[in-house]
């Protein structure tokens, strides 16, 4: 079923957001600030609004997606919102997704906030993911809509819960890479081959690694940090041969030391014997 | 075809190791300082010595695993070695494999590093793997006994290798863990369910991450730093809502700042346009 969807803001991310929804057959109208970049979207059969106020009215369901969030609110000032659903994909904070979400619904809208896990060549494509938070009867109203960009997954009503989840996916992301870095660095130093070094031990070892995590999370809801495996004394001795190897081989150990101090205070604290797990009460 | 193997050091993880080979029909010999941890293995068909030098006689393979290297060379001072391959699956730094390696072979031995990735519980069993590195003559003439304990995988004729690359392997998966971790304790701080957030989002997302990793070497072993997807200055930014976001949630970010840290340093020198692969200069 087609439906009429307005897109605000055509960046990298916004043509690629009305890209997929023309592909799926939906009427799409199209705002940018420089015109110009709504031209390739119009080839496909967009329709142009001379300004944000005649794309609003245009459609429904308003999807936003400019740079930040003063971006959204300098592009929304003065335009009527009743009856419209702003789904904003706009990156933010959790709090700058609130503070939105009462901004439009002060104004008659209903209000959607979106964390897009996907950079702008997947959306459409299977693994693209967007999270939404906000009105459980926008989302559901605009689901199918939704699916056309990218897996489609609705979190809760606090607008906030999709921002956080999308920085959440990050934050585990970068300690990955973070891992990464160092770790190849450490190969290169010895002059091992890296790709088979990351293609064949790394990748499916962390693979395996993470299949564990669930695990950790019964060990964290529970606060029984009992482990059968290393405990963090033994992890505390293994990050000390690990930075003297690091200093030994001439490599920079900057991404792993926060993991060694907050291991060795947690053990200072008298917990030598519990697992990795427990280290989560040194963040809390 | 069974062989004749000694092992020494009978803590958890020796145990495991004689355990496994007699369950694959080796002809098994033991010494453990306390000798009661030999009476387990011998109910189960293990010969015990009485002495070192009786167990390092007794087989051609000495496969030695106690708590760190000063307690390999305690336990081997003053036995002869000659005619015998000595397989240290001490764990230890990659200096210390290449030092135990000029002793032994100054003895008229053998000698081959190993790298557990393995906790005992998962000893002969799918999934575990040994690296080995130093002789390849030894490794060659005994893979088989080798394959009754773990995958097993040889990694080149310097004898730090194993022990190098077991600590990259441990150093990406500290990188993980940090990064579980902090992402844990943000979605902890907005009362999402862990376990739904960990199984359903987090662990897809850094498995699809991680396979997108052998593509980051290519780029730091061309040093071409080009991206396609988010540049330095987009993750800077990025980095800048995380840590934002973790103190308005009031959950410490300390395993994250480093991060931040390489890539505004990064950015600073003037890299701003270049992917993440780029922060490996840093660590040079
Ligand atoms: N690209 C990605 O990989 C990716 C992934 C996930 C999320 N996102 C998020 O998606 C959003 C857009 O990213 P993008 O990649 O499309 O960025 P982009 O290519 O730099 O586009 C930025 C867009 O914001 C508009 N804009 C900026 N300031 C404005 C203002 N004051 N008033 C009106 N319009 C303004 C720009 O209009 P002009 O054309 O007139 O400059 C342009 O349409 C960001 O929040 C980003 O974090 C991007
Ligand atoms: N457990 C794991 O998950 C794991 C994983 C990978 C690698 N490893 C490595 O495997 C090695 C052994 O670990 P483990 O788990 O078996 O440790 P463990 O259970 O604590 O056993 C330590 C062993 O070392 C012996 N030992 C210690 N000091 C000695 C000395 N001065 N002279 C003679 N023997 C001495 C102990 O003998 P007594 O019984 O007489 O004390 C015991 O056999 C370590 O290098 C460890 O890093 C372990």
């Amino acid at each position: 079923m087609s439906a009429d969807i307005s897109v605000i803001g055509l960046g990298l991310m916004g043509a690629a957001l009305a890209g997929a929804l023309l592909d799926a057959g939906h009427r799409v109208t199209v705002w940018n600030r420089s015109a110009d970049k709504a031209e390739p979207l119009v080839a496909k059969g967009a329709t142009r609004a001379a300004t944000v106020a005649e794309a609003v009215a245009a459609s429904p369901l308003v999807i936003v997606c400019v740079l930040d969030y003063p971006a959204v609110y300098e592009v929304l000032a003065d335009v009527p919102l009743e009856g419209r659903v702003v789904a904003n994909l706009t990156t933010g904070r959790p709090v700058e997704a609130r503070e939105a979400a009462d901004w439009v619904t002060g104004r008659g809208g209903d209000y959607l906030d979106g964390g897009i896990m996907a950079v702008p060549q997947m959306i459409g494509r299977p693994g693209a993911l967007v999270l939404y938070s906000g009105s459980r009867q926008a989302y559901d109203r605009f689901e199918a809509a939704f699916g056309a960009l990218a897996g489609a997954r609705y979190v809760g009503d606090d607008p906030g819960m999709a921002p956080l989840l999308d920085l959440a996916m990050l934050t585990g992301m970068y300690g990955q890479i973070a891992g990464f870095l160092e770790a190849v660095a450490l190969v290169e130093s010895a002059g091992y081959p890296l790709s088979e070094f990351t293609s064949t031990l790394l990748v499916p070892w962390l693979n395996a690694m993470a299949a564990g995590q669930p695990e950790w999370v019964q060990s964290i809801e529970s606060g029984d940090y009992t482990t059968l495996v290393s405990n963090l004394e033994v992890n505390r001795a293994g990050l000390e041969t690990l930075v003297r190897t690091f200093r030994e081989q001439r490599v920079k150990p900057d991404l792993l030391l926060p993991m060694k101090t907050i291991i060795d205070q947690r053990t200072a604290r008298g917990h030598a014997t519990e697992g990795l797990p427990s280290l989560i009460e040194e963040l809390r």
